[in-house]
């Protein structure tokens, strides 16, 4: 069963191929998991090996991958039967490669695909298997199509906003269970385990898939905003900024808030008010046709004022993720990025301050809509102080 | 604070330069998130981003990736703060790429590496940071040195094979958990988040962190083997194959089991004598000095007289792992692979037959040791009945 209904599919198809036709390709080499469930459903567990959806400009697409995964394609895509294509497991052993198994059915199937869009910088579209499928198709001209469908992937339909709402819900059942459980003597892990519990299974009417992606520094180490947990206790004194996003059928929610642990610093609680102030002004900028610039000048601004600076961007485009990454790697709100915003868009809006001295997070994932910003999350954006 | 002592990452630059020598490579590009962190340390949620660990033949090596990530490498790596370099998010830009900047590194720190070495087939070593790679340092060779590491990670240190060893008690802690908890109108998300509490957090005196890959079908769902749960309920006469594996610093200890609801079809059972026949002689054919090859042909025998063909491999070595995979990319437990075993090489040993009738799987991880298969669980492997 894939996800959403067919028509779904058929819609998201149809706007590849607009996107195909104006970059004049007559067939997509679709590797990224995210892009490949996008376009058929397909949803599983096997991105380590090469595998790809052949999109052809006219005529339906096909799956190719690894023989054991075909199960997986028939279970999770809307495709039929026919259009399955698995290799063996001789082509996992050294000097042989999936791409010479994939090359084999572009030229089976689509033999007069002479224009080719590859998803040149997709994780796991390795130099390698580009490299392999130019030789194997001398005759065609492979071109740069990296985040074609990322952009098709910008404006969320109905379905989708309405499954990354059931995300948003999971995320903060766990954020709030993890808040209400960090006091002095819990271990660091326990927290983590219990976020786990409750991304996956803290929701009575259905369930998450496990995240992509986790960070949940605590104690010094929250100065590095990618680390995770580690088996020391909490102690009165530590900080922990946990940044968690359940994932409803791979959509992902994520939200970010901080935890101190007994009377917090003063230069902690200023800074969280600076960062709250930004995030109220960053949100109030959003709204059809602004650009995404202005929602990070508008942050910009209020932590100018207060002597910080902060170079990096303030959040992403979300949706779809596989790891390594949640994020559409498509707008970014940063100062540089001239997007127009439109209705259902969602952004990951994520406020980080890492210091030695004290570090902050606060985020919220949001929907531009014509009233401006609708946050998924319901939660207290205040610093927790157990 | 790196996992190991500092002599252990001595020894495994000496082991990674000797490799260098024989593949007469001046600098290697290390991209892979395992061979980053086996080389220096570095262990961050980081590699959606270009990074890397330039190891040079002479001297010593440098980390570079994304300038938010340097407290990630301060706090994880073996490195001095002048051997790190991190470049601003203007490199996130399209356009631009944190490959431009790794190369302006090469040739500020490594002016006369001309042989240089890269991970072609690497995860996150994508056709484009390989093609701008290239472009920027037209006056170097280079060549692929695709599982260079990898080969040296394959025979472990006693102290890689202690923090497997735990992980293998937590492997099996949230293995029979999950036994425990599967019966008839459990919801399988409640079974997915007990096991990721207790790979987390399930052993008093350290924790996991999350674990890479991750496959629980449950249901209908076993004949595909790379789908993850559902919230459809258990119900009597439905089978769940567990695929799960414990991360003690990102060492994996994997396990499968299988468990049915009810009684199980003669078929099944059937199933499960001759997989757990085929195991116990896989791992009898493991001693130093016997090839890979060997532990195939052991269970081949045992399931061709029982009329079952798995043309698939049935097991690789493993260590080290983040996503996509926990496998090592090296030695493969398949008719074809004529590696011979060595003492503290560890595999997991994975027989999984999916079929739409009935699917069953039984693994084990082991260290192949002097005296034969050293296995890290110690559960029960027969089929569980709930």
């Amino acid at each position: 069963m894939a996800t959403f209904q067919a028509f779904e599919y058929s819609r998201r198809i149809g706007a590849i191929k607009n996107a195909m036709a104006d970059a004049q390709l007559d067939l997509l080499v679709v590797t990224s998991p995210p892009n490949m469930n996008y376009s058929v459903g397909y949803d599983a567990w096997s991105f380590y090996v090469p595998q790809a959806i052949l999109l052809p400009l006219s005529g339906e697409p096909v799956w190719v991958g690894r023989a054991i995964d075909l199960e997986c394609a028939r279970h999770t895509t809307v495709l039929p039967d026919d259009a399955l294509f698995g290799y063996d497991d001789s082509y996992l052993a050294k000097g042989r490669h999936g791409a010479d198994y994939i090359a084999d059915i572009v030229r089976a199937t689509f033999p007069g695909a002479r224009q080719i869009g590859v998803e040149m910088d997709a994780p796991f579209y390795t130099a390698q298997f580009h490299a392999r499928l130019a030789a194997a198709l001398p005759d065609r001209t492979l071109t740069d199509a990296d985040t074609l469908i990322n952009w098709v992937r910008l404006t969320k339909s109905h379905a989708e906003i309405d499954v990354m709402r059931q995300a948003g819900a999971l995320t903060d059942i766990a954020m709030q269970r993890a808040i209400d459980a960090i006091e002095p003597g819990v271990r660091q892990s326990h927290i983590a385990g219990l976020i786990y519990e409750a991304l996956i299974d803290g929701h009575p009417d259905y369930c998450g898939d496990v995240p992509d992606f986790q960070t949940l520094p605590m104690g010094s180490r929250t100065s590095a905003p990618h680390l995770t947990w580690t088996d020391e206790r909490f102690a009165a004194g530590s900080a922990c900024t946990l940044e968690l996003g359940a994932n409803r059928f791979r959509y992902h929610a994520p939200l970010a808030r901080t935890v101190h642990v007994g009377p917090p610093p003063t230069e902690l609680i200023d800074l969280s008010h600076v960062v709250e102030e930004g995030l109220v002004a960053a949100l109030a900028a959003v709204r059809p046709g602004a650009l995404a610039s202005d929602v990070a000048d508008a942050w910009n601004v209020v932590i100018a004022r207060a002597g910080i600076e902060k170079p990096s961007r303030i959040g992403y485009s979300i949706g779809l993720g596989y790891p390594p990454d949640w994020g559409e790697r498509t707008v970014s709100l940063i100062a540089t990025d001239r997007t127009p915003l439109q209705p259902n868009m969602v952004f990951h809006l994520m406020l980080g301050i890492w210091g030695r001295a004290s570090s902050y997070e606060l985020s919220e994932t949001f929907v531009v809509t014509a009233k401006g910003a609708s946050c998924l999350s319901g939660l207290d954006r205040r610093l927790s102080v157990k």
